[in-house]
């Protein structure tokens, strides 16, 4: 049985051992102990400011949602370079201020605006951001067919500072689908994350019914670059409709509904999903195959 | 200026000195450097799985999200710990099932069931998980008045395994708010993580005119209880409109357009928002007195 415990602190000297939350501690199971030991003083002098937290992460992590389109959009950025060069992940039209807003307070200089596709759902914001800081740059893969300042392939590296995404394909929900992985090295976020657009979601994925999409490659997409990551790898979907915000590949691989299955079980529950037509995919796609903006400009 | 630079590895064999992400490197800023590297072979060991990432993480923690009331709740376990043991803070009734699944495949033991404080715009799910869920505890702070099977206070750390959360009294929303924040030593999440449910919301924080409300209170909560934490404590609040999931102390205490006012100008605000009567408080309030349960069973 499980210890619970609340260790209470609330005399008026701090003990020189103060109460432990090691479950090895000889202290009794009950719920509430109360322990002589001064909570004033102590208490303030852990409010009180203090560096206190070590070594300073390298990597800013923000993930961002738009509720409409259930839609998520990352943002990275290396806090350890002088400059520090951020990356915006699938940005969505409809909150390109708030985005552009957050990154501005944090004194980060936006890089490049990415996708992980051409999406379906909702009309990019990389062009918008692009006639809003200057300098910016879209990426998307060259697979997709759409237009932007850099096409990536399988195998890129995209550098922000001394931190980088590495690009794998992952095609299946649509042609075009690239995962974007943080990188392997003792300087690089631990655990990795990987921003897997539609291929994989938390115990879903996208459907492949469009788009060029193919059950069959989403499957092998999967297989081969997202579930032969370490178990660890923070996974971080395009959308979430559950309220969800991270799965890792250890759990994918144990609950996902649909990848966990053998890949005819997979086809077969892809091909009998009955999902209505996508409403926005008709406004989406063309908009989205120029940054979001139907008539791009050739110099932004 | 900033190099950009999307390093292409696409040869056939993997350079000994893969292109390097550093900005001091002699690579030039062309967008695009084509490496002569093997990708496919260098790719695929990337691939492989591995243990690759090191120490493993301590803390387990998933930020989830109700869409209706915009609520977040929070799951934190202690992956050290044989058991797992794990608490749930400000969980929504409407979301019990997947918070109970998710916390099930993930082999957790929830322990803890915790309000920040009696909500007024949702039902708490504390009363039904410990329906669901034998052992678990409801906690919720002395000063709120509500039923719990704990009551904590100012200075209580709670224990899950050997992480704890700290209890920091931050009235001025509701009488009996508190904000819970992870500890702070070697063996602690570092960044620090305060939950601070509506004392303080990303650039915002909760009314003050129900529930014992007060924006004197709040003012000096927020100030002495959360701005005095170190600067990059990462914030998570019980709630967020804007599709923002965290913030920082140090973001805060720079942008927060209400806090970072002075006393008698802050007032002025939270006297003059105009916000309608809170249209779930007559049913949530009751309710959350007793677990989200109006009649909770003496022994449930």
């Amino acid at each position: 049985m499980l210890p619970l415990r609340i260790v209470r602190c609330v005399a008026s000297t701090w003990s020189p051992s103060p109460p432990s939350c090691s479950a090895s501690s000889p202290l009794s199971p009950a719920s509430l102990l109360r322990a002589a030991g001064a909570s004033r003083s102590r208490f303030r002098a852990m409010a009180s400011y203090s560096s206190g937290s070590g070594k300073p992460q390298r990597l800013l992590f923000r993930q961002l949602f738009e509720k409409e389109s259930s839609t998520y959009t990352y943002l990275l950025a290396d806090l350890g370079h002088p400059e520090k060069p951020a990356v915006l992940v699938d940005p969505v039209d409809k909150t390109i201020d708030r985005d552009l807003t957050l990154i501005k307070e944090l004194g980060l200089k936006l890089i490049y605006a990415m996708n992980t596709h051409v999406h379906a759902d909702h009309v990019t914001g990389t062009g918008i951001i692009k006639g809003k800081v200057p300098g910016v740059k879209s990426v998307i893969s060259k697979t997709s067919s759409a237009k932007a300042d850099h096409f990536v392939e399988h195998g890129d590296k995209i550098c922000f500072g001394d931190l980088f995404l590495e690009v794998r394909a992952t095609p299946g929900h649509t042609l075009g689908c690239v995962t974007y992985v943080t990188g392997d090295g003792p300087d690089q976020p631990n655990p990795r994350m990987a921003f897997t657009g539609d291929a994989l979601l938390i115990r879903g994925c996208g459907r492949t019914d469009f788009q060029g999409g193919s059950s069959h490659q989403l499957y092998h997409s999967v297989h081969s670059q997202i579930f032969t990551l370490p178990k660890d790898t923070l996974l971080y979907p395009a959308h979430d409709y559950k309220g969800f915000s991270v799965t890792t590949v250890g759990e994918e691989m144990l609950y996902n509904p649909r990848l966990t299955k053998d890949e005819e079980t997979f086809k077969s529950i892809m091909e009998n999903l009955n999902l209505p037509y996508p409403k926005m995919i008709d406004v989406a796609v063309p908009a989205n195959m120029a940054c979001g903006l139907q008539d791009l400009p050739s110099k932004v």
